[in-house]
Order: structure tokens, then sequence, then C-alpha cells
């Protein structure tokens, strides 16, 4: 069953020639261990020379024991992560940083490119859109092959959006909404379809929850990403549990992935154990196959190299590391990313929300007396012990929730500059710029809340139902 | 993610138990190898006692390193398995006895029970019907909780059955008749609901094939399985690639046992490797999924507690293992299992037929000159070299694949009595014995081939549309 090392070298990615070397590599040292044939042992170490030398070909780098492939660093199972460095899977952000992670580091450690000027210009010229502020304000900050997706644009070649969310309870919080703002502009931005994917599969899978219980969450939160504003005409939202069996393509696309990664690869990437169950072992092709235009017959007409673009939260990318390793293989086109920062809870931002402590954010339920309470109380604040130093040193806009969460959430520029430089010289008082950051999200999520009560079951069903959408492919 | 060790231990199943105790020997060794702290040390050592007598208690064995309990016993990863032992998994049978591989130690090492003559009258009486040579042969050999299903039919309780093929290529051998032939019987004895699982998705995960022409063997193989006269009021035939994506019911089963079977385990029962794809090492639970009502609400009403009897050769037991010590953990009642022999290859009953060697069994698409070709070429005789020392010693029916083949396929027991006792009497001559043979196989298989004409492409869309069957639930 195993693949012989007879393939074709070529045909193999750059982390699957780490891995055969790898192999290779415990081959010569178990060999010469239990003292076998020369003759033996020597068609071994030149297998191992003949790998090494694919690999450099390959990659452009020469072969390290235990440092698999930029663009494939394995992140999660600790065992390659240095003392200092943040820990990002998509289970786990962890920083001792109060500024949070360090994300110039992770891009280099992820092997992605940072969002520059020229690139946020470009999108500017070929969209004719302001930038949204999430672009102007690093929030989103890297990314992977967008200015292919640009040049595609540029030449009237289509491309999807995908993003998603797991529906781990009925309450989402202002952070859930960020993805979600963000491919709202995009999609209005570029005029193209998105598909929404809830992993109420996945939910079931960690937590100790029923599949009834994680459907329900998934068509709970399905109400608040529609109340951002999508157009049913161009947006297709669906829960794995529901679609997996409804649709003819998308299961053909999970088990296309499931053939091509290993136990070993996901046991890198997402640091399973033997002791994990087979459901979390393949479920990355879940999340993976969306990437792919054929998972939705019913929106691209069968077509299957519609390039799909994916904003998402950076914890996220090693679903999609793998997803364009395994791409290529499986002659689809790689999907594109654009990576967004973590929302900061508001006691710090050294750790991802949590969406089971209501005081850890605020909540598109709460109401104005809560979101007040909770910012009052609990926004960790940047400014100094008494009124008297504050004045005299000022505050720290670097590691003030209260700062950090206008820089998402207040649209003016000038106005956050100004709050900025008058918080900064102790002009403004910690309590004045949390009223500043109460009066903007208290409008905002009152209007939330408006918009998610037209949100009717009927409108949830038609959003979910798989079918046309507004474009010609 | 792991499960912690202070939950419920008596929820749990023998080979959960099983591995609990491996694990925590394991760690207690760790431990000591590592000069833990005293305490640590006989905390630990206290909890692998408390497992063991949890395990005792459970099984009414004590725990034995390296021997899982009875019912779960690992088979294939050769571990196990001692020197002279046959090797019988899903993918493999490989016995050095001419006669075949010895089903009386199977029966023990699988944990399973003979079907003995008190369960032939059983059936028998229960349905009113002479039981199927198949029985009264002991092709069908062993079971597990074949007297659940009775007594739950002599209580007029309902249940269904389920087997299945993996479509490997476009032609089928007589072999892959018998569950198929048994199915059919047992269908109409005791009039119930049929479901036929085929794994195209699974031979597109083994073998180097497109999912496109694993579907097409798959409705291929459908229209030999219909041409056995399959009821379509009665019979649903599915292939996993297109009623994956139809059921609502299918995947959120596949799922569930996806939930509850570790890597550790498939690694124990199946043989996967860290080098196996994340595709096969999950599948297992879409082999399993099938077993529970659920699967099918469109047959079964959605009602989750029909029971399932699955008739299916030996060699697929291991699937069936693992879904029975899944059911009750999800909530679902065990399947009952009635298994068969292997079929001979023409060349001796060493080996499993394989699909992909024309002359090694006779297929159903074979004209009558190369039925009689392949017989008298390639089957392998239990006669003598001479006929005078045939007719002085006798011929041996326990090697002779031509009798073996008649034991299947003659439906007289009386001639096949004759037979047998001319042939071992020496008194009939090998060629002979093979024209008895050929000229059983050459009109079956005719009347094969003349039903299979009327097979439709519409007839087989019937079969293999989801629907309401001929049966209120």
């Amino acid at each position: 069953m195993a693949d012989s090392l007879n393939c074709d070298l070529k045909s193999l990615s750059p982390l699957q020639l780490f891995e055969k070397v790898t192999e290779q590599g415990e081959k010569v040292r178990a060999l010469k261990a239990g003292k076998a044939p020369k003759d033996e042992i020597d068609a071994a170490v030149r297998m191992l020379l003949s790998l090494k030398l694919s690999y450099k070909t390959t990659t452009g780098q020469d072969y390290q024991a235990g440092l698999p492939p930029k663009d494939h660093v394995l992140i999660n199972n600790g065992t390659t992560k240095e003392e200092d460095e943040d820990l990002v899977d998509p289970w786990n952000v962890q920083t001792s940083n109060a500024k949070g992670v360090d994300y110039d580091k992770l891009i280099v450690r992820f092997g992605s490119t940072k969002i520059d000027t020229d690139l946020i210009n470009r999108i500017e010229r070929a969209t004719g859109q302001k930038p949204h502020r999430f672009l102007r304000r690093g929030i989103f900050f890297s990314h992977r092959d967008m200015d292919q997706i640009l040049h595609a644009y540029e030449n009237k070649k289509p491309f999807y959006l995908y993003t998603g969310r797991g529906p781990s309870s009925q309450a989402m919080h202002v952070g859930h909404l960020i993805p979600f703002l963000f491919t709202k502009w995009l999609q209005e931005a570029f005029d193209v379809p998105l598909v929404i994917q809830l992993t109420d599969d996945e939910k079931y899978l960690w937590k100790d929850m029923t599949t009834e219980k994680a459907y329900e969450y998934a068509k709970e939160n399905a109400r608040d990403i529609i109340a951002c504003g999508f157009d049913v005409n161009k947006t297709f939202i669906f829960s794995d549990l529901d679609y997996l069996g409804s649709s003819t393509g998308f299961y053909k696309n999970i088990i296309k992935v499931q053939k091509h990664v290993t136990f070993n690869q996901v046991k890198g990437i997402f640091g399973f154990t033997d002791s994990d169950c087979i459901g979390k072992i393949s479920f990355p092709a879940i999340q993976a196959a969306p990437s792919f235009s054929s998972s939705f017959p019913q929106i691209f007409n069968g077509k299957e190299n519609i390039q799909c673009l994916i904003p998402c939260a950076i914890d996220q990318d090693p679903y999609f590391r793998m997803t364009r390793d395994v791409a290529p293989r499986i002659g689809y086109p790689k999907p594109a990313l654009l990576h967004s920062v973590f929302f900061p809870a508001l006691q710090g931002a050294q750790t991802k929300m949590s969406a089971s402590d209501v005081n850890s954010s605020v909540f598109l339920n709460d109401t104005p007396k809560q979101i007040k309470t909770k910012i009052n109380k609990h926004a960790f604040s940047g400014g100094r012990d008494t009124i008297e130093e504050h004045r005299k040193y000022g505050g720290n806009c670097d590691v003030d929730v209260s700062f950090m969460y206008l820089t998402f959430f207040l649209e003016d520029d000038d106005k956050l500059e100004q709050l900025k430089q008058a918080y900064t010289s102790g002009e403004l008082l910690t309590g004045e710029l949390k009223k500043v950051l109460i009066e903007t999200l208290q409008p905002l999520i009152a209007a939330h809340q408006e918009r998610r009560k037209q949100v009717t079951d009927e409108v949830v069903k038609q959003f979910m139902t798989p079918r046309k959408l507004a474009f010609e492919f």
C-alpha cells in the first residue's frame, strides 16, 4: 500500500520530498544500526543522496533535518517552535507579548508575503474603491498569491471568495465579524460569488456536542453572518453536515484531498497524535475542499478551474498550506489567501478570544448597558496608574485594548489618529478613550441587532440552499 | 484534545479499556525510566492497577500485554499472527494449506460463533424455507448475533440486510456472486429490505483509478448484481461517491463513527501506518455507517433502531468488529453478521481470487467455450497422476477445485454426494468431474448473461435512486 521510492520524484511536492528524505535517512540509520550487508547500506545511501539532490533542485534549499521547506513549516506540535516564538494554530494562539503576536515573524515562519502599500494601491486601482480600513491599518497584513488574483481580475478572469466559521456556540462576538466584514467589502469591490463554510462537523468532532446542536449553532451563526449585509443572490452559506449530503461535487473533492495527504503530513501540520479520532485526522480535507470550484457545481456550472481567494485569520493558514500543497496534484489551482491578525480579548492581546467567556469580548447580542459595563470593567488599559502620571507620561496605544478595538471599528482615519496622539500625549484619559469606544460600538451593534431581526428562518433557508448564483460561468 | 483518565471507565468498550491499560503501562515505564519523583510514579501505578481491575471486571479476563480482548483481536498487521496461522484481512487472504484457510481456527481468533445445526434448523423453522445450500454445506459458517436477529424476527420485529462490493473492475467472477446469491435468498426467506454498498470511494483511495472510473465500475457491477434477481421494490443499491452527496443521514453516521474510533484503533485492526493517506485511515467509518438504519432515512422513515444483518465473506469482519465496538457508544444496535468462506481460485484454495487475473476464475461474461477451456486447463485437480493410480486410490475432494466449485453451484445434494463418493473411490475421473462442473456453470452463466441484458440503464438508475421501499417502518 505504501508508495514505492521509484515513483517519479518530480511529481512530489517539497513537503513530500522532505518526508522522503527524512524517511530514507531513518532507513539508512536503521540499516547501519542493524549491521545490514554493506551493499544494502550502500544502495540506501545512494538513494538518500539522490533524494537530497531532488529536494535541493525542487526547493532551492539544502535539506536540513527537522527543518521542513518554507511554505510548509511545521508549526503547532511544539517540536519545531522556538522558546520565544508565538504559538499559532487553528486551536491555539499564545504569545507572551502584551502587544500580541509578532506578525512579521509569523510571515517569515509561515512563508507568506506581507501586504505592502504597492499591493493595496493595486487593489484600489483594480476595484476603483478606497481600500477597506482593515487593509489601510494592516489588520489584513499577509497574503499568498493575491497578485495572481489581481492579475487575473485585471484580465477579466473570474474568481470567487471562500471564508468560514466554526459554529462553537450560539453567540458571536465582534471579533468574529472581522473576516465577514472584510469579505463583504471584497465581494462588493470585486463583484464575485462567495461561499461561506460553517464547520458544524468539526465542532461535533472537537467538542462535547451532538450533531443536532452543532447544526443548530450553524444556523444561528448564519443569521449573524447574513446580518452583515450579504447579497443572497451572490452568496451561498453551507453547513458541512447539511451540504455534504446534498452535493455531488463536495465529497468527491474531499476524498481527492484525502487520497493525497498522509497521516504523517497532518501530524506535522496540525499536531495530531495516534490517540486522535479518525474524524479529526481526516477533517482538514473538509476545510480544504471548498477551495476548489468543482465543490459547487450548482454555482460554477461544473467548472473546475475558477480560482479561489480565502480571507481568514492567520491561524487558519495551516489548512490552506496543506490545500495549496495538494491542489496541483489533483489538477486544481491553488487558492490565494488574505490573512488577518487576531482580534484581542478585552483582557489583553496575549490570547485569542473565547466565545465561551462572555466577558472576553463584546458580543453581538449585548445590550448597550452590557457593552458599557464590559468595556469600562474589563478592557485592558494602556493608561497610567494615576491621572497625574497619565497627564505627564501619556498612555500606551500599543497595549490598550480600547484603542485596538477602535482600530477595528472606527472608520474615520483622522479621528483615530487624533485619539492616538491625544492618548499618547496624556491629554486623553483612559475613561475618555473607553467612552469613544462605547459610543462607536453601541450604534454598530444596535444596527446589527436590527438587521438580524429581519433575517427570518426563510431568509436563512434561502442562503443555505444549494443553487445558482447571479453569475455566469 | 486527548481524553482524560478520569472519564467514566464504565462507559469504555473492552478495546478502549485495553488501550488505556497499555497506555498507562507505558506511562509508568517512562516515569520509572525518567527517574520521576516517587509520588508521581506511585500515583501512576495506582491508576494502572485500577485500570487493570476495570478491564478484568468488564471482560472477565486478566489483562495481558499485546493480547487484546476477544472480539477485538488484532489480526492483520502481522504482529499478533502466529507463524502457522492464516492471514485474513480485507486486502489479503493467505494460507499455506491446499484445503484453504482453517475456518475453525479463524472462528476462535475472530471471536465469532460457528453456525451449527441448531441455528440452521431455527432459520428453517422461522422462515418455513429449506435452508440455502450455502447454509447446508457450511459455506456460510460463522456468525455474530444471528440468534438475536431470529429472536426479533420470531417476535415480529423488523430487521434489514446490508451487503456490498468494492468495484475494482468491470468484470465480476462467479465467486463475487456468493454474498449476493445468499443475500437474495435471505431477503426472500425473511421478506426484509436490503441495502447494497458499492465502495467506489474505497477503490479510488486504494487503486490507481479516477473517481469517474470507480463510479463507472460501480454502475457496471450494479448491473451484474441486479441480474441476480433482486426486487427493485425492496432493494437499494448505492455508490458511496453518489449517495454520500445525496443523503442527509449517511454522512452524519459516518462522522459519528469517525469521532469514536482513534488512529490507534484502525492501526490495530487494519494495519494502517503513518504513511497511509488520511482517506484510507477514515474509510472504515464509511463501510460501518450502512449498518445503522438512520443512514437511510428514506427507507426507514428516520428510525434509528432497526437492526441490521450483514452477510459477507469473513475477510470483511474487521470492519464490522469495529462497527460493533462503536455502535452502543453512539446509541445504535450492533449489526449481526453471517460470514462466508472464501471462494477458491481455479488454481487452488491457497489464495483469494483476483479479479485482475482472467484465468483465476470463471467470469460472468465468459462464453461457454471460455468456461470449458478455463476449467479444463486451470482447475486444480485432486485426482491422481495416472488413470491407473486414480482408479486404484481415488481422488481428493478436499483439494479439488472443480469439486469445491460444485459445492458452491450444484443445487442437488444427492448428486453432489454421489460425485464425491465416485471421485473419492476412483470411479469418476478428473475429466469427468470437470465435465459436470462445466455443464453446471455454462447454463447458470448463460442465464445470468440473459438476465443482465434485461438490466437497462433505466433499471440501474431505479435501483440506485434513494427512495422509499415497499416496507412500512
